[in-house]
């Protein structure tokens, strides 16, 4: 068997591992639920990973006793030093059978060195959200990503939870909702499987799950479709807030990066681009004004990229790069341009 | 021994329990940490009540084994039927020997019956919030009181979690804030002990203890006294959520409740309405608007009711009440009124 390199693509509800040969072809790809330290701490964390990659070996008919070459993470909650270094020595300590060295990034990084080597902006909204630049030079400006106590604008947990504050507060008499409630309060009473506000109390505190909350998003996307005009504004309001996260780091965008083909090559991952229709009137209304306000010239269009393939496999690449060994990517292969939006 | 009639108040950070004899005398008090159990489970909240009454017990110089005729508990997140008829029977069954009879009740009906028997609005702010309206037939109409994942605006916690959202989303580039966020950076790194944000994040998610990230409301009411703009900003904000609370149970409120010497009264609880000098101005705002809004002809004036006692001493009573033993309690003696507003 030739040398393998393997990736992970770690979120807050689901988790992708691939194998990848030396010549950059896919050898195995598993699936598992979230790998988010933060949310399910570091023992379970270190579990699942073990298991989706040991699985992956065996699915590339690889033995499980000889180690990959190289195991890169591309982890949501990625960002904290201290908590990378403590993963990546219990990795080492705990499974030296799994792999020779261990590469940790952040989701963001890995879905970038997924799509392109050239940088961009890396825009995430699954479970949470999170904005990343990623200049032509390497360096890093972020904002967001401090999970849903302190952010997560425009996440599936953000989408979720403004839908339920808004019934609690009408119900509450403290808030107007601009439309009528009457399609999320059934709809949350239906997903959540309870019969009023108390019984919601339980999912929020004592059983709370992020992954479990922001899967309500899923219903106020079907309602969106059917048309449901609060459930409309909700996804109107997501598109602008995930629009500021751009806004916020467009000062610190090199030009370079305008001037391509595409414009602003904005890389979108997770699922809550799939509502991408129901949110664009707000995003890009929030651009636009941004560009009337501080008038940045070259900034005349952008485009919206989609993952074609996990961000595992820019993982892999960079696990692989640090041991200095190249992967081959054909990044055109790896992503979809779905929008292009000239002001 | 007398008779010996018990009370708990129980918040999100402290906790009280009274002993009353028939003729309404106090003779023991004791205090504790949290009791609600939302915030730190069903067993650990039992442990704590046992433990603070037989102490009040053996102050009062009774006998630990002689149960009281009746223990009123008035609980923060003593709202939901099933949690607290799940309370009352374990407390049976556990403590024979504390108390013959238990009943629960919410933190507001409880410091209502500490204040009054007449009814009015009270409004809670200490580490989360909550406003209930008992009118004088004793129905109730609540607003808030949903805990930090989905309300306690203008609580300890609201106010601490603005404070640092506001040094996130600055230093994000994502917002700008309304004055400068140094003092408060400072005052959450000290406080928190970290040397950045990525360093709270543990206070966030791992070790998340809402009293202790509640508590650093009394560090930004520091900044507030010493004249930060930023701080005094986030109180003028408190203020008027706060007021906003008494706006969504003002269509409910009965007429005979505007109509005494002291106007509405509304009986406020909790520490963060020490704060209130900074508070004043929005909650005013807010009232004197909806009063413009939808008038209210007999509307004309407001009172701010602070407890001398321990709201441990309306559950006293309403424990007794419930078992048929009326505890007289002198209500003049149990509040004072910091302010009155005349529109």
């Amino acid at each position: 068997m030739a040398s393998l390199f393997g990736g992970v693509e770690g979120g807050g509800t689901h988790s992708r591992v691939v194998l990848v040969s030396g010549d950059g072809r896919i050898l195995a790809e598993t699936e598992g639920p979230s790998t988010n330290h933060w949310l399910i701490g570091l023992e379970k964390c270190l579990e699942r990973i073990e298991q989706m990659v040991s699985e992956a070996k065996s699915q590339a008919g690889a033995d499980p006793s000889v180690p990959l070459h190289s195991l890169g993470l591309s982890l949501s909650g990625g960002d904290q030093k201290d908590s990378i270094s403590k993963l990546t020595q219990e990795l080492h300590q705990r499974f030296p059978h799994l792999s020779q060295s261990y590469y940790i990034t952040t989701d963001a990084v890995g879905a970038m060195a997924t799509a392109t080597d050239h940088g961009g902006i890396v825009l995430i909204s699954g479970t949470g959200s999170n904005c990343k630049l990623i200049n032509p030079d390497g360096s890093e400006t972020g904002c967001g990503g401090w999970g849903h106590m302190m952010g997560d604008e425009g996440s599936a947990y953000w989408i979720a939870h403004q839908a339920v504050k808004m019934v609690f507060d009408c119900m509450d008499n403290l808030e107007v909702p601009p439309h009528d409630v009457g399609y999320i309060k059934q709809a949350m009473f239906d997903y959540f499987q309870v019969s009023d506000r108390m019984g919601l109390l339980t999912h929020l505190y004592r059983t709370f799950e992020k992954s479990k909350f922001a899967g309500f998003c899923q219903k106020l996307a079907e309602g969106a479709q059917a048309g449901d005009p609060l459930c409309c504004h909700i996804f109107h309001k997501a598109g602008e807030v995930l629009a500021r996260y751009v806004v916020a780091v467009l000062p610190k965008i090199d030009k370079s990066l305008f001037l391509g083909e595409l414009g602003l090559p904005i890389v979108c991952v997770g699922s809550v681009w799939n509502s991408w229709e129901k949110m664009q009137a707000g995003f890009i209304q929030v651009l636009a004004q941004a560009r009337r306000e501080v008038p940045v010239q070259v900034f005349s269009r952008f485009s919206l990229l989609k993952l074609k393939r996990s961000s595992a496999l820019g993982g892999a690449r960079l696990g692989a790069r640090n041991i200095g060994q190249a992967l081959p990517l054909n990044y055109a292969d790896n992503v979809d341009v779905f929008y292009t939006h000239i002001f």
